[in-house]
């Protein structure tokens, strides 16, 4: 092997140990498929642009789908990165005469971009397809229990009582506004940036909108300079997979105290818990502790990509290979992610009895009682927050006459002297009829919530639809790339 | 002063050290404007449901415009926020009777949620319309510069010339994308929390599309769980601004470098340098310094908000307090660089025989007389490669005869036998013609750069009006609700 | 006023959108008695080697002096920084012909540097000085409670049984960790980069020992350029503070969970919990939570630090400004929060019977029944395990017949053949017995616990001892400079 | 294979998916040799305890002794971590009769603290000694330079004139601190947690001093709950790497500049620079961007582990799990990183004369010819900073005419009448005359650079004695303890 790089301008090749801290190859394996694809619609390109003959094009497809099939392993990784490794191989399959000629008009700087563009719409794709799922398991068990009453917690403590449902439909609504950002990531990813060469074009006479189409994009990165040196659509599909990845932590954050013996609200299934190594009775929920873990990694590349990325004068730097590791563990991880969650939910055991009975303690129909006063006997609901405070303070169940001695301390009167009994004392310290009263827009009252869910499907569905566009849009492209591929072998 | 919230459940009351540390007084300024919206708004409604009376209405109102003019320095400190801080005024100044009816069916849960998406969505309007205004300056300037050559960068190596404009226009591009980013941040942020009391929404029969109207939101957080515990737009928001702070440290750190007295390719107006207190001939970029730090600063409040948003189990917890900083931090980071980037580059100088002069240093057409050699001879561009490659290692400027002798070692031909002639060596080596023949899409042409130019500015000019039209629709829903305000004052 | 600075080089002066952005006025506030100290040393100094004379040294300290006594509001914050302003006030004071001397041999390079040391230091021996009460609570509180029993968790899972005190000492030994880390990053900061000027020192005949032994410092920063630029000490800090405020954010999640009415392990005193503004029942942790959400800041303003610093070449630039206001904000953070969790340990009460009964629940002694079954009858450890777990899988107590049954399945024979008994079993299962058993190194047997506080407590005393030697050798440093100060002007 | 964990209390076990999820076995190969280590010297002790027979204990290590000839290889990768399976491996080779002892009073809690742990000490290690390579050759380069003249910078502007040896010393002080911080985190990381098993250490009779010493360790972690749960020592190895790789990439960042044909100061080895795919005459500094880059990764794997570690109640929590590979991470890049740096000096071509001509330029002399005209004439600097400010605005070189006439305007008189002179002018002018005079400690006079290398290279070499004394104490505790093996084996 004779390295088609550097025979020219270097006189001496790097070292093992130097090649191995500037290669990278271990994080290219993510992008091989891509650059084959993006290798086979330039040089489709090329050769409608008659810059390279119809006969050099067929040699090139040809030995690229061969590459293709025989897969990464089949490369070297003696070189620096695999689109240099992948042009070495073509060299040695067809001779530098022809494959010498693939990389006219290109360069690694619009190559790497481009391929990392296709890597990423087809990762948030996938993602979007799997918090589809996640939704529908979410609003499915939702569905289910909009009867079933629990405490609602402030600060960890019994705030309200409200339904599971209700708690699982503010889940579901915030991964449908993560789906949303992804949705408007993916408008910015899927633009093309092949053809800007290094960084300023070149003067072989490309067509950008062709490779562009061939390739299943949205548009051009107009600007050359612009479109090697970007990866701002990295630093937003990181951030939005990190913003998805907290509301996951959030929900894993409660499995784990909802699984303790303690709150005993939920229980795993086999599968998604592990046991001890050292004491036998364990049952831990491992899958959602890893989950939240998994989020301070997403956030560390985050970072990662923002630090490396600040202050990078134009256009490419060799900072941006850098980029590439932290964008992949991010994706990983969040698509991995989503999986296990949709899993994890889908096998939960509910322990709706437990739940029940919990939200009877700790006064949590306080607010509702205070809110009571206020509308029989109409003070203001400062005071009546003051009463009921005082009423929490002392132990056992709030009576009409406790509510009386207090309010004699405070308003000088009692309140069942205007309007207050002990049957609406009662009334409002029961959670079944406390929820059903919320019913305003967004309320746990079991026929708000039923229309909440009905609205939340009508939603998911439509953003099903415009996901199944998307796809259908890139995959009829890549087939038609594949189809022009074929014919061109064929018709030699 | 007594604690109108502490005096009933608690007996205690936090002595100034806990005080000084539960405060967010300090923060809380940014959102004292915001916080007055919401409290006429809500009272509004409480009045059009009947839960309080007109009476009450209009003396509560008339309150909340005396504390409004009055400032925010009118209220006492010693409580642990703004809201309990303004109801307690209130509540002086009218009565616990009617004041203390303001609070009615609503927390300061779903209160705080509101206030800082009406704060953002200020600011972050306020961003785009600096950033439309940073984005004109670049492309004015772009504009008289489609001719001023200069050597583009790789690695911070000369690599091959480009222009000014070119160079211009790939900020703006960059800065194009960030305006897109808020515009979908914005339609998350303008999103309406209210009515949502501490999380489970109230008893009382609230009417939240009407609060939502008032304020001038697109729609609502139904959920009202989600709605209280959500703090996903904070997290968008700091990342776009991040990676709209990292564009601009990109712009800085070309700034700083091109003012080096190497480089000397741009001088900073006296008023965005500094000097130095023991070097007098000192000028010092010290604004684009700043930019570049305060780009660390933004990363940084990003990296708090993830990390405090991580694993925080529904609904409304304290650390969520200690988020707010951090967004402010990054909104004020942001819109100041953002003005000041504009100014530097209105007041900046540009050294364009400099620049010209270096452009022919460093041999930045090697890749066009590479190019000449495919296209003129046939060659392979990977042999083109290695011959230039080869005629780099030497001093001096390339000749035909250089050239013939290293294709002689390689090919074992003269390129001058196949076409290659010392005239359109020469032509290859001169940047200017070396820019002119750049002129795919988004290439340094200067045609296809002006071109490039008028679309931006058409883009520019649209993005104005979707911006104009945002404001215009906040701008009559808070005129609205000063109108009905003074309304119900007068119709007294 | 004229700014001593800019009339010379440059002709412009920033207007006040620029000045506020670079200006460091807010943050200096926390280096004005720094600046004043190092101004006088430096002044003396000055004298000593007879740059300047007697008179005017005595004629300048007297001014700084008074600055002192008026306090930084006397100063302008129409300067850029406090040391451009004090020294502006000085001439102002004492005119140019003295105050202008002041200056000599020196830059705001390394006056800065030496500013952020002195504040530094102070700042870490303050916050040693609290972790030093924080372990002193949290030992005494453990040495009450040896024999609280309560369950310890892994996963948030009952696993085995522990007490109160084992609990708190794992605690108090990572905090001592933490005073020892302080300590290590102290002895790195205290060094002085006085004497450095710009970054290339000076051709005046400074005695830069003469300055570090006037204010207290260990040593030098010895190269001019390195003492200038490097900030490795900030980063230093804010990662053990960062580190220490995990460790409280530990803490600060246990007593969260142990406030929840399902665990209700503890209760935290009036002081430190707060109310709701709707729902009077409520008594949340919100220091506690506050503890916990500032955690996640001081992890930001790390992550600020080290991205500022990332990549900034030699000597100083305006960046590093941006960084202070990060290190204040982590020290803040870290000083207000030790001394919060100090009081909130101190004010807790700890349900001991809850705890114990906890205890008895969910199988935590099954490793010990295993270990029992071991070291009884010779089986294997891990045969044992699988024995218990499938015992745990069963409802209800184990008993020596459920064993015998298990056994039989798993290894064809009974266990009660070869030894064990009822008792055995019994006695195993019992919690109390259980912790007495563990008393190797570190274990909670109530006699080892006992030990290992004395441990900690004489490793207390010693560290008391260390830091009270290190605030007696900077507090006599800064006493004897206010001496000379005093002496000069008195022989005036 | 049966999964021995599983079998007793789980009745599902995880499926592909899952196990994927929660697998360990990518990161854990780093941690292969350690837990051999840990294998080994927990059976010794569990002889020596009489809790294991001696054949047992013969049979489990020459059993141990085969895996580790194997190597990891041999390893099933379906068992969820390296612990699990390497002890399946172990009862598969001696049945679980004997192989299901090893585990007794162990649990994987304590065992991966200490296997992460000998893991951390020995890269720790590793770090030093390539930073006292990485020293010696920068003090070596700056001993040929300390009369190499070139520019010193602030803002990246021309500030003072200084000596490449100055510039260099600057660095290795740095480094030397870095040194330092790594020796202080290695006493704390050489802490033994063995013994502790879950978290509640265990009944078993172990000897804990035994297997410390076996290991190397300096000391036991005695608290058993605080030994399995914190991970401060990852979080500070981090702290302290991404310390020294701000510091790397500050050089890097100061050889990209160094390379740009603007500055011209350097050149590098061609084995550390590589060439473009497109343009044939680059040599970019492509090993310099990526130190710089992988910077970004470091900082964000320690924010990936602070933010991980946040809130982890005690005691062990499965999100530590995800801690691992973001420790791995840092450590391979600033080994890699220190090693690549030494070897980009030791190959670096320094231009002496580009930089000693530059240096005259910028008129870099300014502050040395303030200050001879305060010393020569008396007036104050400040007044000096003005005259020779005014001077700087103005082209060409300054003479005692141009400075008389600016006096003139100033102060109303003449300096040549106040004794300055035109050779006292001009003496200030010269860069390297200027050098010399700056002699105070840690200044750029040659003198005085020869004195500092000195002083570091002692400081190095007790570095080294210190470094060699920490590797030999591990080298004979592990030698002996495979000795012990041996012997144990041998006496069969």
């Amino acid at each position: 092997m004779s390295d088609i790089l550097r025979r020219g301008r270097l006189s001496e090749i790097p070292d093992d140990e130097v090649l191995k801290y500037i290669s990278s190859m271990e994080t290219d394996r993510w992008i091989f498929q891509a650059d084959i694809l993006v290798d086979m619609a330039h040089t489709i390109m090329l050769e409608e642009q008659e810059i390279i003959h119809e006969e050099e094009c067929t040699r090139i497809l040809e030995a690229l789908l061969k590459i293709k099939e025989d897969g990464i392993e089949s490369l070297s990784h003696d070189y620096e990165d695999i689109h240099i490794s992948l042009e070495s191989k073509l060299i040695d399959m067809v001779g530098e005469d022809i494959g010498g000629k693939m990389h006219s008009g290109r360069s690694r700087n619009d190559e790497i971009a481009t391929c990392l563009r296709i890597y990423l719409r087809d990762e948030i794709t996938g993602i979007m397809s799997e918090l589809v799922n996640l939704r529908t398991v979410l609003l499915k068990i939702a569905s289910y229990n909009v009867d079933t009453v629990m405490p609602g917690f402030t600060h960890l403590q019994h705030a309200q009582p409200t339904t599971f449902a209700h708690h699982l439909v503010a889940h579901a609504e915030s991964l449908s506004r993560d789906f949303d950002r992804l949705f408007d990531a993916f408008k910015r990813i899927n633009m093309c940036p092949l053809g800007s060469a290094a960084f300023a074009s070149t003067g072989f006479n490309l067509n950008r909108t062709r490779t562009q189409e061939l390739l299943g994009f949205d548009g051009l990165i107009e600007n050359s300079m612009d479109a090697v040196s970007t990866r701002d659509f990295l630093v937003e599909s990181a951030s939005v997979l990190s913003n998805l990845m907290i509301n996951l932590s959030r929900m894993a954050e409660e499995i784990i105290i909802w699984s303790s013996p303690e709150f005993n609200f939920v229980e795993l299934g086999d599968k998604y818990a592990s046991t001890s190594s050292i004491m036998p009775q364990k049952k831990n929920p491992d899958t959602a502790e890893l989950i939240r873990g998994k989020t301070g990694s997403s956030i560390g590349s985050l970072t990662s990509l923002l630090s490396i990325c600040k202050a990078l004068p134009m256009s490419y730097n060799r900072d941006l290979q850098e980029a590439n590791p932290s964008i992949v563990n991010t994706v990983n991880i969040t698509s991995s992610s989503v999986k296990i969650m949709s899993g994890m939910f889908e096998d939960m055991n509910i322990n709706s009895e437990v739940m029940l009975s919990r939200s009877k303690e700790g006064f949590t129909t306080a607010t509702e009682l205070a809110d009571t006063l206020v509308r029989v006997t109409g003070i203001p609901f400062r005071t009546a927050h003051q009463i009921i405070g005082a009423i929490a303070k002392e132990p056992g169940t709030p009576t009409i006459e406790k509510i009386d001695n207090v309010s004699l301390d405070v308003l000088g009167k009692k309140l069942s002297d205007i309007g207050l009994t002990e049957g609406l004392v009662q009334e409002a310290l029961d959670p079944v009829l406390n929820i059903k009263k919320r019913d305003v827009i967004g309320g746990p009252a079991p026929d708000e919530m039923l229309r909440c869910i009905n609205n939340c499907k009508s939603k998911l569905e439509n953003d099903e639809k415009k996901l199944e566009k998307v796809n259908s849009n890139i995959g009829s492209s890549i087939d038609n790339l594949f189809e022009l591929v074929d014919g061109c072998i064929k018709s030699k």
